[in-house]
C-alpha cells in the first residue's frame, strides 16, 4: 500500500455542524465521484479549483444537495486526484454519502491516510507530517506554535544541523579508512570529542523538553487534591465558571475523575477533579480514591485545597520532586484564619476572591519558553533521540577507549540514522513504521 | 436586520475533524476575507466557484494554511457574496480565524442566520427553511426523509392546496357581499359545509401526525423501567453493544438517567436508562427514581423488566392509554419459569437470547408510514394548524347558526392566514417570529 494510489474515501470534519466534508482522493477520485454526484456536467470535464453544485444519489434515492469542489493531481493536499463534498452535516447522510463512495469503488481511508499520501508523494517529510496531527489536536497558543513550528520545517532544519556535524565527522573518519594502512588521523581526536560532546549536549537539551512540550501540547496536568467536603468541585467551577461537576453537600458525591481543560496565558492546563481523600468503606468511592491517586501521580502541578482553619502543613499524600504543589486555603468568605502555612494562597471558591493569584501559581509553575526554541512534543521523537543518545555515549566511549576508526565510524551512523528518521527525508521507512505514525491520526486527515 | 446584507462569519463544521469550514456572507464579503487571506491573487479578481490555496494572517502572525473558495452572488446559499475558508481542525485555529474575520469587519451570524437570508431573499419558502435543520439533525432513514420531503416543497404543496381551497371558499363568499343589498347565496351552504368539513377532517390528520412527527425526528422515546438489579443497565448494554452505563453489582449504581439512541429498520429509538424503583433514604438514589418518573411520563413506548421469577401482572407505575407497554422476564439464563404473564418476552440480557423478539415489538409498536403521506414534525406548525382548526371550528358553527357572510368570510380568512403562516411565502414574518424561528438552527447553518 505504501506507493499505491487507489482512491479513498473518509469523512475530513466531524458530525454535529451545520456542514460535513467528505473526502475522495486517488487515482479514480473523478470517476467514482462523477458515480454518486448529479451535477450541471460531469466532474471530469471541470477545471481543478472549481466548485460546482448537485446532488448525491444511491440506490436512485437523493440523499442530499451539495457542492462538489475539484483539486486536480499534482495541485492536492494528497498530490492525487481530490473531490471534496460539502453535505448538509447529518449523521444519516454522511453515512449514506460514504456508503455510496464505497458502492461506485473507493475504499474508507485509514487514519491519517490522506497526510501518509502527502508524506510519501514527497510534499512534507515526516516530522511535518506529524505536526499536521499535532496542528489539528492544538487548542491553545501554545500548542499551535509548537506545531506550527514544526510544520513549517523549523524543527526539522534544528535536527539537519546536528546531522550535517556528524556527517562531516563521519567524511574524515571515513577519509582515515581509505588510508587505512598509513595509519594518519585527519580526524583531530579532542576536536572530534569537544564537537561529539557538543552534539550530545544539545541532544540531551532536546530529549529533556520532551516532558515540558507534552505537557504544554496535551494540556499541563493538574490534580485538584484534598478532603471531602474542602470545596475541590466548588473550586473547579469557578475555574470554568461553569457548573460542570455535580456539586451536593452529600460527602462522596465526585466519583469519577473529571478532566477539563483550560487556557491561562496561551497555555492549556488539564485539571482532574477528585473524589476526596478519607477512610471509607463504600466500594464505590474507594475505587474513586483509587483513581485520585493516580491522577497525583500523573500531575505535573498538584493543587492542595484545605480549609482556612486547617493548619496542617505537609499534604496528606506523596509529591515527587518534579511536581509543582500549590496549597490553597479555601473558605475565606466564611472563616479566618490568623496565620497562613507559608507560600499557601487565601481563596474562596464560592466568591472567586483570591483566584486570580491561583492562576498566576500556575502560569509561573512552567518554565518560560521561546518562540524559536526547538521542543520535542512527539514520543517517537524522544525515542529516536534516546537512541541517537546511546549511541552517541557509545562512541564517546569508544574515542576514549581508542576504538578503531571504522567501529567509531560505524557509532556514529546510528547516531545519524537516528535522528535522520525523525524527518525520513529521502528514505521510504517500513509500512510497519508508517502505520504506527499514521494510526494515530484521525480519520480523513 | 431582515433585509440586512452586512457581512456575518460563523464556522459552519462541529470542532473535532481533520477540517474546519469557517463562512462569510454577506455585500463586504469578498472585501474582509482578503484582508485575512493571501493567496496568488486577491479573491477580488477571482470569478465565482472557484477554490484557492493561501494563509490566514491576523496581527502579522500566520495562523494557518486554508483553501477559500468563492460563491458569489446571486449564486450562492445566502444570495449574497459568500466566502469559504477550509483550515486544519483545531479549535485554536477556529478561534484565531473567527478573531480576524471580526476585526476585519465581519460580525459573528447568529443561529441560523445564513439560512433565514436564503429564505428573505426568496430562495426558499419558510417550511423549506426549517426543514434544512431538520435535515441536519437527521439520524436515521425516517428523520431524513421527513426531512427531504419537506425540503422539497412536498409539504408546502399539501398545505396549499388546502389553503387554495378555502381561498375559493371565501371569493365565493365575498362575491356575496358585494351583492350585500340583494340577499343572493352564490355559495351554496351545504356544499360550504362539506368542504370545509373534509378540510378540517385533513388538518385534523396532519395535527395528529405531530405527535409521531416528533417521535420520528426525535428518536422514539422509550422507558426500561423495573426494581433494582434485574438487569436494566445490562439490557441497555447489549443493545447498544457497548458498556455505556456504569455497570456493577451494587444496587443503586446508575443515579443519572443515560439516554442512548439506537436506529432500528431506520427507525431511532431514544432509550432512557433509569434508575431502579424501590424505597431508598439515599438522598441521590430518590432524586434519581423522582427522575424515573419522569422518563416514565415522557416515553411512548416502556420496557418494563422483570426477573423470570417475577409473576407480577400489573406494573408498578402507571401508564397513559397511548403508551405501548413489553414486558420483559430477564434472566432466563439462570432461571426458569413454567409459565410466562401473557405477551411477554423471555430474555436474556447478558447472553443476548430473545433480544430479536424485543427489536421486532419495538418496531410494531409504531404505526406505519409511507412515502407520500405529509407528517407534522414541527411544534410550530403544530400550533399553526391548531390554530387553523379553531378558526375553522367556529366558521363551521357560525355557519349552522347563520352568522353574517362578512364574519363568516373574516373567520376562514383566518384559518387561511394561519395555515400560511407555515410556508409564510410572498410575506414577511415580524422579526421576532423569525428570530425565534432561527434561533433553534445551530450557529452556521
Amino acid at each position: 500500500m505504501p506507493t499505491s494510489h487507489d482512491t479513498i474515501i473518509a469523512p475530513a470534519t466531524a458530525t454535529g455542524g451545520a456542514l460535513s466534508i467528505i473526502r475522495l482522493s486517488g487515482r479514480d477520485a473523478v470517476a467514482i465521484a462523477d458515480r454518486l454526484f448529479r451535477g450541471r456536467r460531469p466532474l471530469a470535464s471541470c477545471a481543478s479549483h472549481t466548485a460546482h453544485f448537485g446532488t448525491i444519489v444511491r440506490n436512485e434515492e437523493t440523499i442530499d444537495e451539495v457542492v462538489a469542489t475539484l483539486f486536480l493531481a499534482p495541485n492536492s493536499y494528497t498530490g492525487d486526484d481530490t473531490v471534496e463534498f460539502s453535505c448538509h452535516g447529518s449523521a444519516y447522510i454522511l453515512r449514506e454519502v460514504l456508503q455510496a463512495g464505497l458502492q461506485a469503488g473507493a475504499r474508507m481511508a485509514e487514519p491519517g491516510e490522506f497526510t501518509r499520501r502527502a508524506y510519501l508523494s514527497g510534499r512534507m517529510d515526516l516530522a511535518q507530517a506529524e505536526a499536521v496531527a499535532d496542528l489539528i489536536a492544538s487548542n491553545s497558543q501554545t500548542a499551535h506554535r509548537l506545531a506550527t513550528h514544526q510544520l513549517r520545517g523549523g524543527y526539522s532544519s534544528a535536527l539537519d544541523t546536528l546531522r550535517e556535524e556528524l556527517l562531516s565527522l563521519t567524511a574524515l573518519l571515513e577519509l582515515e579508512l581509505d588510508f587505512g594502512e598509513e595509519d594518519v588521523e585527519f580526524a583531530d581526536r579532542n576536536l572530534l570529542r569537544r564537537t561529539m560532546q557538543a552534539i550530545s549536549h544539545e541532544i540531551t537539551r532536546l530529549r529533556h523538553s520532551f516532558q515540558l512540550g507534552n505537557a504544554l501540547k496535551e494540556g499541563v496536568p493538574v490534580a485538584i487534591v484534598g478532603a471531602p467536603n474542602v470545596g475541590k468541585s466548588t473550586l473547579l467551577n469557578r475555574l470554568l465558571s461553569e457548573e460542570r461537576a455535580m456539586v451536593s453537600e452529600i460527602a462522596g458525591t465526585t466519583r469519577d475523575v473529571i478532566e477539563e481543560l483550560l487556557t491561562i496565558e496561551g497555555i492549556t492546563f488539564r485539571f482532574l477533579d477528585t473524589a476526596g481523600l478519607r477512610a471509607t468503606d463504600d466500594r464505590l468511592e474507594q475505587m474513586g480514591i483509587e483513581r485520585t491517586k493516580q491522577s497525583i501521580a500523573r500531575a505535573r502541578i498538584i493543587i492542595w485545597v484545605t480549609e482556612v482553619t486547617d493548619t496542617a502543613v505537609k499534604p496528606p499524600f506523596v509529591t515527587s520532586g518534579e511536581q509543582t504543589l500549590i496549597r490553597l486555603c479555601n473558605k475565606i468568605d466564611t472563616a479566618h484564619a490568623t496565620t497562613l502555612p507559608q507560600g499557601a494562597i487565601p481563596i474562596s471558591a464560592r466568591t472567586g476572591e483570591g483566584i486570580e493569584r491561583l492562576l498566576k501559581a500556575l502560569v509561573e509553575a512552567l518554565p518560560a519558553t521561546s518562540e524559536e526554541q526547538t521542543i520535542v512534543t512527539n514520543a517517537r521523537h524522544y525515542e529516536a533521540l534516546t537512541t541517537a543518545s546511546e549511541s552517541l555515549g557509545e562512541a564517546l566511549s569508544g574515542l576514549d577507549r581508542g576504538l578503531p576508526t571504522d567501529l567509531l565510524s560505524e557509532e556514529i551512523r546510528s547516531v545519524i540514522a537516528a535522528i535522520g528518521s525523525i524527518t525520513a527525508r529521502g528514505e521510504i521507512l517500513p509500512t510497519e513504521v508508517l502505520s504506527h505514525i499514521f494510526g494515530h491520526f484521525c480519520i480523513g486527515k
